[in-house]
């Protein structure tokens, strides 16, 4: 892991503790890939019980943010971090919320498992899966650059969503077809809908994380800005 | 409104600068109830102009959450605030990336009036906008609660968001019997389903704003509990 610009710091004990924040936002980001990996191995295998453990876990994922949230307002108050170090742990405060709502999203997307259903209807979870792992790889790339501070990592994920936009309408557009031709199924492909929403909001998630290491390590607020004009600022220095 | 413990500071101007940004947070808090108040008359009166001005002033609502993030900031970084200060503005920066979410709830909304609904399905949109309206009390409410600090208001709108959860779940069921019923309606109703979710979310983010208020004047993190263990952790101060 990159020591940042922890060496500059008189208190030794400053550096450990941010560096120990920094531990604890990797160890919240590893339980929740964790977390999406087995709520898509739930569904693939129709298992009611790993998405009852899913559901279960994610009081530990709020756990987590209640801790490092904590652990944050204290560093402010006792350590007074100024430049550097402030925008860390601003960032950091940032990344926990969305990585929470993370939680959250991957709890409703493990819910699904709990249907059953028949063989045609399997079809329509093999494009949910496939998003859910590319979605699961975002989550993945952007704790690695989380944890390297890389900022072209970072703006390689912030493009990737665009990707999980499109993926998110082809299959909205099938499973809308599918419930117009078999009504009947609407209330259980609904679910499958919610799921496919709910993967699309952790791709947006994954996006916010990426613009807070870019916000910490450039010094820019580069909220709500697209892609293109992202990379042209970012290009710009 | 309630000057808190403004009064023990010993710098003005950190009085004035604090005042300040909590004066922005109900600029923000008030554009985005307009915005609201907007998309759900846009969509009573089919007013696709008013829906387009509602999705064109978002960039607003995310100017000022931009603007306020910095001044919180600096604030840290400048005045270096302890205790109930440092939790004045953590409340703030929480809320503001909360109430900017509710500003992207709000655009979604707006959408629906761009559709044309037949007179069936005129019906439908009535149950949507009362509950669009309830949630537009309920974001009332707590910024009221905000502006003067106010626990017990707070309190009550974090119990409300349950009635906004059932009011949502009747809805749901009510179109996805119309979707049944008229399988050739599903993609116009969805839009419909779409926005009684993005309604639903604004009910979950005031209950969050209820949280910071809670945070704020009781310094107690009462995140991820129920109404009920909620008011019996405050109860029993």
């Amino acid at each position: 892991m990159d020591k940042l610009n922890l060496s500059k710091h008189i208190s030794s004990q400053f550096n450990e503790e941010l560096e120990q924040i920094r531990n604890h936002v990797m160890s919240m980001g590893g339980l929740i890939e964790r977390q999406l990996f087995d709520a898509l191995n739930a569904i693939a295998n129709g298992d009611s019980d790993l998405a009852q453990e899913v559901m279960a876990n994610d009081l530990k994922v709020d756990d987590w943010e209640i801790q490092i949230d904590k652990e944050c307002t204290r560093m402010i108050a006792k350590r007074q971090p100024a430049a550097s170090d402030l925008r860390l742990i601003m960032s950091i405060l940032k990344s926990i919320s969305d990585l929470e709502r993370i939680g959250d999203e991957t709890k409703r997307i493990a819910k699904v498992a709990l249907e059953s259903f028949n063989s045609d209807q399997q079809d329509l979870l093999v494009n949910l899966e496939n998003m859910g792992r590319h979605v699961g790889q975002m989550l993945h790339d952007v704790l690695d650059a989380f944890a390297r501070m890389d900022v072209e990592a970072a703006l390689a994920v912030h493009k990737e969503d665009k990707k999980i936009d499109r993926e998110y309408e082809a299959i909205t557009r099938q499973l809308m077809t599918y419930m117009i031709e078999d009504p009947r199924s609407i209330p259980k492909v609904m679910n499958v809908l919610w799921s496919a929403r709910s993967l699309e909001r952790i791709g947006d998630r994954c996006k916010n994380l990426a613009e807070y290491i870019i916000f910490f390590v450039k010094g820019k607020v580069v909220r709500h800005v697209s892609h293109e004009k992202l990379e042209e600022q970012l290009r710009g220095d």
